[in-house]
């Protein structure tokens, strides 16, 4: 927690749940990020964390961004984004948001299907687009590889037909999962695609880019390489597979540009026990998967936790939010601790909490509201 | 889908994706609930969907409601009904929400713990209290059993417990878990709760109300027994239990209520391969897990689902929805087969969606908003 969240939680004990995420953090990450890895482009990926503030000072730092929705491609030029800094990076667009997004400007886009890339032709005509391939996910707590991507085989075809249908085969893209603790999987993933760039370059189609995805992981309740790390072995994958040739590099970090930046204050709501001879006590939150923290499924993202009584004895728990629904549980098998002090009314803090929040809250599940956002 | 349904999207072509909900069949539900269950008092699950006008047409039809908040306490005053007529269920709740509810007139809360109980007495001084006790969810296709109710040793020192805080120890409650399809579960809950019943009685605490929960089924994609199987099975097992000395009977239907009133009307935004070797198709619609499908989690309710080219020949399909998130995909083992000829653009319908659809939609994920209501 940054000390101006601190500050603001002591001095306005605002409502909870909520959400405060310090925009300098935001910066800072960038920064950080840019440091990292000098020679990528970095596309902020807007799903991760949608606000203006963060849109707006991202913007002001040179900051491309990656849409994936119409409506995203608008929440970016709002904040005052050139259509050509932006990506429609959904591989799934209707075609009324193509149509939309190229009105607009925007002319760089994904796809992993011929079905795609004929609907790019026809409402996005000579864009660049570029192919996404499917990749091992080891290492993701947030894997995603069963939807997206396509074999590095049919990459192949759909890169030589969209210059057929006369649009600009631009590149290849792979996403390695979110929250990908490995160095090692990007690197894998590079060599894999490198191969491609020559294979069609001898066809005669010539890609300018490689687009390396996001999923740069950030500190939960358990440590993660730092993003040096992954700088220093994407640039020695890089350098292997391409030699001094190295195409453009696109980046898009979402959760490590925002979630550390963002913390939120929840009330605890109740602490009980199933009966006296269970040791696990429940703690139920005024928060839980239907407000914001979706990313609990199956326990993936483990968010660092503190209360007021820290310091004190702990106790195991279990974590739940405070609908009546049984899936709301957070954490039941992921061993948490909590003080044998804490009660029904203290507030709690829940870390890193800056991604992929606010936007999944559900409307009004149970009635109760989404988070209150604040941005400081 | 009723006709009224049909006409409404033949005619009106609203834009996708969208709930159409047809009042008229929650209507017909309700009574046949009723005519099943005549000497139990219905108890609407508001949680399932709040909407004002299936809450308004309840009020009239005379039902009485369980709010999971005091957000849904306030949405059953505006649609009309009268406090008395509303039982707080959850058994988590935040001590605001249990003095405003109070204060509005609310006299019947539910608890599972000897922290709520407390609560309770001190917020609620007087009210009518009822324990919910943990029973087995087999046969619940959404079973909800770790997070809730407490037991029958514990629930028996905390009706005790409720007297001596002055409270009014009114009666007990199980679930048997969502979409249940066993009418067994029932029968051996009513047994095993009835026991407390004497028990009690004995020492001297005469409880008067037995609240059975909801969970009965709708029909999705497979067969459910018919509610008159349900209402027969629980009037025998009340019956062995409690011979003519019944208990008031409350139930807290809400799935079958409202589910197979409503249809969503959906857009087919892309049907593609992973690669030609690959039978599967992946369909992907405009609406997904965080749109509103939250309870395709773990393929748990299987929708039915109806196209425009239905009678030609089918193939396999993984279902998915429209975004950026890996863990955005409906169905993928469930053995779904849609038409050959489904193609981008097609609308398609997913059927029996009056359920916990609307509330559960995220409120902006990936620049998405919330599916539309149409309310006939």
């Amino acid at each position: 927690m940054t000390p101006k969240i601190a500050r603001f939680l002591a001095e306005q004990q605002p409502a909870t749940p909520c959400l405060v995420l310090d925009v300098d953090r935001v910066e800072g990450n960038f920064r950080a990020l840019r440091d990292a890895l000098p020679l990528a482009q970095i596309y902020y990926a807007v799903k991760a964390n949608p606000a203006h503030p963060i849109l707006e000072r991202l913007v002001g730092l040179g900051s491309r961004f990656d849409a994936a929705s119409f409506e995203e491609v608008e929440a970016c030029l709002r904040a005052g984004a050139r259509p050509e800094a932006v990506s429609f990076g959904n591989t799934i667009k209707k075609v009324s948001a193509i149509r939309r997004a190229f009105a607009a400007g925007v002319s760089m886009y994904a796809f992993d299907s011929v079905e795609e890339l004929e609907k790019l032709a026809q409402h996005a005509p000579g864009s660049r687009v570029y192919c996404r391939i499917l990749v091992e996910n080891a290492g993701a707590d947030w894997p995603l590889s069963r939807k997206f991507g396509t074999t590095v085989e049919t990459a192949r075809n759909l890169m030589l037909r969209a210059g057929e249908l006369g649009l600009d085969p631009y590149g290849l893209s792979f996403h390695v999962g979110s929250q990908q603790t490995s160095t090692a999987s990007y690197e894998a993933a590079i060599g894999r695609v490198a191969m491609l760039f020559t294979d069609l370059r001898e066809a005669g189609v010539n890609l300018r880019m490689l687009n390396l995805g996001g999923g740069f992981p950030t500190r939960y309740r358990d440590e993660v390489p730092g993003i040096d790390a992954f700088g220093n072995a994407i640039m020695h994958a890089m350098t292997e597979a391409f030699g001094n040739a190295l195409p453009e590099m696109v980046i898009e970090p979402g959760r490590f540009i925002v979630a550390d930046a963002g913390v939120v204050s929840a009330e605890v709501v109740l602490v009980s026990r199933r009966s006296e001879e269970q040791p696990v006590r429940w703690v139920y939150l005024d928060i839980g998967r239907f407000g914001g923290l979706a990313e609990t499924e199956g326990e993936a993202i483990r968010y660092r936790i503190t209360t007021p009584h820290d310091g004190g004895t702990t106790g195991p728990v279990a974590i739940a939010g405070p609908t009546c629904d049984g899936a709301d549980i957070m954490y039941e098998r992921s061993n948490y601790r909590l003080p044998m002090a804490l009660t029904c009314g203290d507030r709690v803090e829940l870390h890193s909490t800056g991604a992929y929040v606010t936007t999944y809250a559900s409307q009004a599940f149970n009635g109760f509201a989404p988070l209150a956002e604040h941005y400081i």
